[in-house]
């Protein structure tokens, strides 16, 4: 299908709202959007886009609240607007845990869209873009203390992270920077080994191919450039930061981007953006949400598909 | 000893180029100021402020790297400045592994400095300050793996914290936002239970004391206006966010303050200060250190005690 495809995610949340906010502001031609939802959640649309409809009555909406009606919702749409094949997906935010009481165990939609996109071994990946300061991170939603790396996972990541900035961002030869696992980088084996055990053999492996990605730095020093300069939308030294795990990779952007942060799916066919913030559940249905991460995740795939 | 102490940290750093820049363009009255560290390394200086001699030869400078005795010399500093008891302390950067090769296994100079300050029970706690904008650890210098708390330990570093505030930085009713452990603070256990186990029975029991401590957070997103109030120097909701481990509290207020960001001890009898950057060994000797980490860490301890 030859359209950007947008789920409005969890229907107790704000995903709908953003939805129709963010068209509205964007004012695109109404046959290159499609909206995998249900239409007594878009009563609002200022034009008539095609919808594909997910059952959902009425009575299901509790704005707020956590419901298996909910999270049932959310997961068909998602398994729905993969089947659509689209030229580029937006997901609006989801409750993981109205997923799970409908069960549905994955820890996020990334892990879903991986499961009904994902061929050959492909390898769904988080990148966050806001302007020109992107952070990848090498694990996704699980606790902290589950984090686990390996230099083989390291290498494939990174690898496949160069192709994307290649070919969907247009940057010819990527500079990168990897974060350490530990504070300060792990102080030679000081505090903690990931660093000499994983990290560094990667980096060397992967400079050997010609990948330009720095040894790992001290991730709490790491950063103050790059927010600097999106802040003053000047030019950074590196094209992607290299997180371990979610918070690590997070806080920065999120600290000086707000939501403007995209969370973009790399390393599939097909491109998924989606806001950088969750279903706010403490404003849902009082129509005072905020849909600029809405449009931040529409417009960048609107831009890479002109 | 009525006065404020400084230490210039490794002498194979940047710590004394930036104490002489800091104390220039400061003016501070010369008997406001005891320097601990070594005439040789201290030629620069534009008053004859106090000196105590910590041994150190000319041959033994070796800028950029980590030496044994550039170790030695950093512990034997912080001992000294503990033993004069001064009004409050400010520190250099120090290298963890010069300490390390000296034969002194402390992961910090915070850990020194609780060692030879502490009595009756008192815990160091290391608060970074940027202006309004205050992060406190619960955990310092260790391996991401083996950052562990206990309800215990939050409860009793909230209570000091509270009363560190109120005493030393004025604030009467202390509101304080705590960060959730895990990703999206643990997602109701989905990924991880320190929140369930550990913070939220923590936060309860200093609600009930009347401590205004929020619930665990999403760290990714709570820093969103703290940084953003930062920058614009406007009021923020928090008077102090509490941050799980080393990097999840660092690198929101790095990213928007940099090297003004200082290190804070608290919980001891004397306060003391640092730069919240390191020796910075890639441009040491070369005189072109900037020295605002090293101000803004003198003036804190200048306004405290005036």
């Amino acid at each position: 299908m030859n359209k950007i495809a947008i789920t409005t995610g969890d229907p107790n949340g704000i995903g709908a709202e953003i939805t129709v906010k963010a068209l509205k502001a964007l004012n695109l031609p109404k046959d290159k959007i499609v909206i995998v939802s249900n239409k007594i959640l878009l009563k609002d649309l200022d034009k008539d886009y095609e919808i594909i409809e997910i059952p959902y009555s009425k009575s299901d909406i509790d704005y707020g609240h956590v419901t298996r009606a909910a999270g049932e919702f959310s997961f068909k749409s998602l398994v729905k607007v993969c089947e659509l094949k689209p030229k580029a997906i937006v997901t609006g935010p989801v409750a993981k845990n109205a997923l799970h009481l409908a069960g549905h165990n994955f820890n996020g939609q990334t892990e879903i869209i991986q499961k009904y996109l994902s061929h050959d071994g492909q390898l769904a990946e988080m990148l966050f873009v806001a302007g020109d300061f992107r952070v990848l991170l090498l694990t996704r939603h699980c606790a902290l203390k589950e984090v686990n790396l390996t230099k083989e996972l390291v290498i494939i990541k990174v690898q496949n992270l160069v192709k994307v900035l290649q070919k969907k961002f247009g940057i010819k030869s990527p500079k990168l920077a990897l974060c350490g696992f530990n504070p300060h980088a792990g102080e030679d084996g000081i505090l903690g080994n990931e660093e000499i055990d994983i990290l560094i053999p990667a980096v060397n492996i992967l400079n050997s191919q010609g990948i330009d990605i720095s040894m790992p730095k001290p991730s709490d020093t790491l950063f103050i450039n790059a927010g600097m300069n999106y802040l003053n939308k000047t030019k950074d030294e590196y094209d992607c930061y290299i997180a371990n795990y979610h918070d690590q990779g997070l806080i920065p952007i999120k600290t000086v981007a707000g939501i403007k942060t995209v969370n973009t799916t790399i390393g599939l066919d097909i491109i998924r953006t989606s806001p950088g913030h969750g279903t706010a559940f403490d404003i849902a249905g009082k129509n005072i949400a905020n849909p600029e991460g809405m449009i931040e995740a529409i417009k960048q795939v609107v831009f890479e598909n002109k």
